[in-house]
């Protein structure tokens, strides 16, 4: 008879989710079965929880979801040779397929085959996940659970703002969700002179500060516009990271970069975007960065590297622990935005 | 008694211009008179001509207009170092500051105090014109003087081909005005292993043809896409010039680059675009770069690398030879898009 | 009882090798079976054949080397997806862990746990070989038989010519053995305005004339800088591809290359080489790249985009077609420097 | 009767300076009279002083040496337009032409007609010096003046740092010299996840480890290669920044480089290195990057931008505040390594 574990299961097509014993999946020979410490609600989670239009027409209910974790290998597979029972893992998410033009040349984050885990397949909020071995990080010892659980939406936050040099320049992140707050400290570690934080909620705010935002500024009391135009003597900002998804927010941003500037957006606005590709693309010399996910592997290097650097702490916007069972207090907070990031237990 | 010379002058507000004796203006210290040799007409000098919104609110009648050329050095100021009189030469036609930030980081193209030839001051239709030493180019003195005036539009498609690398990828121009046409060029040059080549136009599409696109395609006639996908087997092409400024165009661009791939835009489009940033861009995980003029001077160097090497032939897309007087039939045939490169004889 | 073929083995650790009958080999599930119907002789190849120094410390006798290759896929293994049997193709020749730092950051060509095809493994001077599946690349059908073998050391000419950009940039080949023939045509096909070629050897100078250099010079015959310094007006090349191995030919590289340019070395002297740094590299401000292998896969993917295009002709370079069994004269030719490529029919 | 003022003097071609009365001199019409507020001695200042090989070759005296300085404005020629009296500046050192194929594509620090302040024309060891105002750079007014006055080199140690990106990898620092120095601060601001330094001298390394290195090792007590092994698990370091000029030591940094990574040479050494190229830089495939002056002036805003960051602190590597009269103690403690930098007050 399979072993049961305990699951947060999408069972329907509706808002919510619910706890519930599932079998164990069984690993194929190139998988391995992880019982996971830490995992992590990401805004994506969110979007599948209130079952919104964008996870209507993607998942499909009863699975189980959740995507980012760190735990211990139970399991390994019969061709597995990158890990061993025991190793301390996280995973990317991405599962691709190697073989299109995209893997072929280092670029697999954009597979057009790509799978996502606890979206396309089952995820990580359970006791035990089973994933490819190919997919799976190893994380130094001395790393906390909870921050190896974040890793994965870190990552976001290193490949957005780490997609052009930031050293010695000012700049902006729009929109101070989780990956906003720690797109923040990427910056500030990585020698940006001047980190500008925007969005509409205090306390996101107050943890962008703490983050080490140099300027914070809540867009609604105060233009963005203006805010920058002073602090950088007319210039504008080198930099932005636009991780609101917001067309008011994305329009300040194009309009505050600096001619030959960079604008990297990670966000999904959820409708076609008005853009004045004249003024503020063409004659402003700027590039304008799409980014998906993490470079695989050479952004789970660069998250390595900068946990490594004391100038990096993540710990305080972990806000809340909680148990697995606690799932809904979780996505409660996240729907109201009175959180930084929420680790479950299992 | 101040000496006088035949000019085209943009005489009043309203559609058209008229060819008058004005008079040599004086050279400063660090300018330079140039006797004017051959003179090519630009789409901006169109929209002056046929007074259109932009040039409304952009230009101040009455003065010469006209900005692309070749000539001979007639006269020069007590301070001018690099050029002495009898040299051969073309210009730049950015006229920068050279103490903003973008001046001194190597941007001086997108410098933010810009002046124009020919737009913002006299410009070179006409007998003779004064500049800045520091805005000169040197010609080989084997280089033909219609190719030699029409080098400053050329480095628009250099710089627009080259913003990134084009070795052995598929490349697409949209838009096959007089700059797409030598895009498509560029790219044949420097490696493409295919270049599409899309417009309305069957004049314009013949002569991209001559210029050496592998495909040329009608728009009206074939979806532009469904082309795409056939050939490069639906992955999409890896680089798109976007040289029309249309909307369906723009949008056609977006959707035919493959994943990682990179849009530059050197076109001007009259009113705000609307883009799926989440599909098209963001998914995508591709780069877009605004194109502004020419750097200052890297992309001449590469112009003047470029038309040393055997590959690149300008010729077949100069259409035209007209003596200064007959602008008026210049000035037509742009309009009608009946012409390659129209060029003028002071 | 297993099958026997015909094979090209290094049987004894001396000069030579011997055509011999030996049994095909068994693919493991991840592995392929090849019928070779084309393969090309390398430098590395003629090290093994003389037997000396490197190929003393490194191979192991008795083996079947060669690795340079097209055929036909004869058999899969059962977890093979991306080739099927008829497919023709041919391979890279690295072999890479897909662990190691180098391998998770797209440079799994300087894999440190790199095994070599024809070197550390049986090779493919013989009627089969067998490789891992991932290890295959499909060629075009319209690809001729000899064009696809010699696209190996045709990717190293590409990773070595692209490792910078070329567009309208002076280039010197030096040493014109097959790769830098070929980089000759890389070059050219990219858009380098000038392309100076130097060797000691007056055949392979003819057909790198032939392959579309403008300046050939006999470096015995001519000083090279002094070429080079008419030929620039004193600024020197932009890019130099060193491919001589010679320490004199290797110093003229750093003495010819201007300001601010790029050395990209390919060759492997085979002791310690006495460097100006200070005046060479430093002073300069130049860019040196070491270049090993072809990046894994994205050279592979530029070599089928510059195989595509009209421009780059590989047909000249492959000056003669042998049988198998004729391998003693092939090596013959090689040895002498009497050939371009030379291609095997098994 | 023309202003007379204090100035250190390289009076003779022998050991050794003196303090002078000598003519303020004047300015042209694109100069700048300063007065100088503080002013840093550089390595090159001390070749200079105790007369070695090099300075014997290239200065002329009798002259006023030094070129690092923070002062006030005094006095602009009538040309001047980027700078007024009393705005607080420092200076760019190199001098250059503006006409070459070097300074027209964004790269004048390695112009070759390169003049340089204290070397080829007056410098700054003295009350007031006149400079070209293009060379001027404003400082913050809340900038002290002894850290405005090592701006220029602290524009090496940024230029050798930022040659690439360092965020999340690890760097190695070869001589803590000032510029090293300053080097380990510029890797461990930009996000470097581990900083070596290494060095003979203790009082040096102390300074290291101040400034914020990770790992400080006395490579006469300690294997540097061991080092790295055991802290990179055998993977070696990704970026090697080489300040030191010794042979050894510069062997050391490339066996200490991991492959595909990159060694950075600011450092002069007085006579040709032996490289094992094929090892080292081929095998490896590597990049070495030449680095001279500062990029004019990308190098200067990035300068700016850290100093404006909390993350850079350069005041501990300022050990010494002396009168301009008290040189001759200064250059004593660069001799004897027993200093960081040295800043004389006119």
């Amino acid at each position: 008879m399979r072993r049961k574990m305990k699951a947060i299961v999408k069972h329907e097509r509706n808002f919510g989710a619910k706890l519930m014993e599932v079998v164990i999946p069984e690993i194929k020979d190139d998988e391995v079965l992880i019982k996971v410490k830490a995992t992590s609600i990401c805004g994506t989670d969110v979007h599948i929880y209130t079952w919104d239009e964008w996870s209507q027409s993607r998942v499909n209910p009863p699975y189980v979801f959740g995507h980012e974790f760190s735990g211990i290998v139970e399991e390994v597979g019969s061709n597995v040779t990158n890990v061993n029972v025991g190793d301390y893992v996280s995973a990317e998410t991405h599962i691709v397929c190697g073989q299109c033009p995209q893997c072929l040349s280092g670029n697999a984050h954009i597979c057009k085959n790509t799978e996502i885990i606890g979206v396309d397949r089952d995820g990580c909020f359970a006791e035990f996940v089973v994933l490819p071995a190919t997919n799976l990080w190893k994380n130094d010892p001395s790393m906390p659970l909870d921050v190896a659980s974040i890793q994965e939406p870190f990552g976001n936050a290193v490949h957005t703002v780490l997609a052009q040099g930031v050293a010695g320049k000012s700049v902006a992140i729009i929109g101070c969700g989780p990956i906003g707050l720690m797109a923040v400290t990427v910056a500030k570690a990585c020698g940006a002179s001047h980190v500008f934080a925007f969005d509409l909620n205090d306390y996101r705010l107050r943890l962008a500060k703490e983050m080490g935002a140099t300027s914070v500024v809540n867009s609604e009391r105060e233009n963005p516009l203006s805010v920058v135009n002073r602090i950088t003597d007319g210039n504008g900002v080198d930099v932005v990271c636009e991780m609101s998804g917001h067309p008011i927010a994305m329009d300040q941003g194009f309009k505050m970069v600096t001619n030959g500037g960079v604008v990297s957006i990670l966000s999904l606005p959820v409708r076609p975007v008005e853009i004045d590709v004249t003024n503020d693309i063409v004659f402003k010399g700027i590039t304008v960065h799409g980014i998906t996910g993490r470079k695989m592997y050479k952004t789970w290097q660069q998250v390595s590297g900068l946990l490594k650097s004391t100038e990096v702490n993540l710990k305080p916007m972990i806000t809340h622990h909680l148990k697995l069972e606690e799932f809904e207090k979780g996505f409660d907070l996240m729907i109201k935005g009175q959180c930084g990031k929420v680790v479950l237990h299992p």
